[in-house]
């Protein structure tokens, strides 16, 4: 467990971004130490914000499991991106970036260091996406100037969210490659941000399939024109 | 929607077998009638029962969803089963029915034509499986007798969770062969139960996998020994 302030009731977006930038340093510094064992194959590094999204403390904190195996959900976005490489000898993450960047419809705002959007299949209402703009596709050997310009614009998005969204609950969680893998040129890590707004209902424990009833230009659209105080 | 009962308070579980049975029974007759149309490709017939199930309406009622095609979480089960098969010329689910009357740990009630389970790798706190025990692979085809055993269990289960559970919210969801597919050999439809105890938190969106605190044979053995009125 990661205390991510000692003021008890401060939140992640009322922290400043340096304070932000360190919880993502803890998060990076434990995962290598983690690494020092080989039974060890991921981390799972996740923020539950609030009792909707599965928080059962208050004081603002995030968590890191390690797992003796690598998850099945993360393996195939791996082939999918290794897929997309054997095409067309591009990273799938860094040709989505550039072409959200031309779109503009699904980007909330930008970095020189990093993108936020909301993803072309957003599975949730408000699903989003804090991209490094440089490639790199493993979060335990990422350089701290990517941790710094990720820490700014989670702040940033996140004040914008607590704004529009009158401070939901949210999960934020980092998807990354799996511990001690050497740098690839397919896979590029990030974090995923999902305020709760839907539920979890029978179609989709049956089928697998999410409904989302928010089309990601939509919350892009209205989070770029949500306005908060630097 | 299937509008299950014309009182509007009542629940499923309070209604009499015979009515429970007809909402099956709409249930396929709707399928039968979905499958005339080429483009689809299966159904998810579901029932979310209370808000934190994602209900939003009071009066009982289930619901099917026509898809124009076949998720890929039910192919993964599929292609689990017809491995079993390929390997032991037996389907896998019968296999588990009778691995668990021997066991006993894990049933929670059976009757000469259906058996209630929570399965070995139970994804959540008291998630149960209604199996008719004759093997037959769609419900789409399934014979009244099986609708009827099935009602009378999961009428018999229900009350027990209602019960046990102090009524919680739950979602009640069938899994079976995609429409018009031959009958086979290796999958048995089911219909899932999953009170909502827990929630779907940043592990969990980050992983794929469930953390689940109760032992399907605590839950089993608490589901037996709690009393319904029959």
């Amino acid at each position: 467990v990661v205390i991510e302030t000692n003021v008890h009731r401060a939140t992640l977006a009322e922290l400043p971004a340096e304070q932000i930038e360190s919880v993502l340093r803890a998060w990076q510094e434990r995962m290598v130490d983690l690494s020092r064992d080989v039974r060890l194959k991921s981390v799972i590094a996740f923020k539950n914000h609030g009792g909707p999204a599965g928080a059962t403390l208050v004081h603002a904190h995030s968590q890191l499991v390690a797992l003796p195996f690598v998850p099945e959900v993360f393996r195939a976005e791996e082939r999918a991106a290794a897929e997309h490489f054997a095409a067309k000898e591009r990273c799938v993450f860094c040709d989505v970036i550039a072409q959200e960047q031309r779109d503009r419809e699904r980007v909330v705002l930008e970095s020189d260091d990093a993108v936020v959007l909301s993803p072309w299949a957003a599975r949730s209402p408000f699903e989003l996406w804090i991209l490094p703009r440089d490639h790199h596709s493993s979060f335990e050997t990422a350089p701290q100037e990517q941790l710094r310009a990720v820490a700014e614009a989670l702040r940033t998005v996140l004040r914008k969210v607590e704004v529009a969204l009158e401070r939901p609950a949210f999960n934020l969680f980092l998807q990354t490659m799996p511990l001690r893998e050497p740098l690839n040129d397919y896979y590029h890590w990030r974090l995923s941000l999902k305020p709760v707004l839907t539920l979890q209902a029978g179609f989709e424990w049956a089928s697998g399939c999410s409904i989302n009833p928010t089309p990601p230009e939509e919350a892009a659209s209205f989070l770029r024109q949500t306005e908060v105080i630097p």
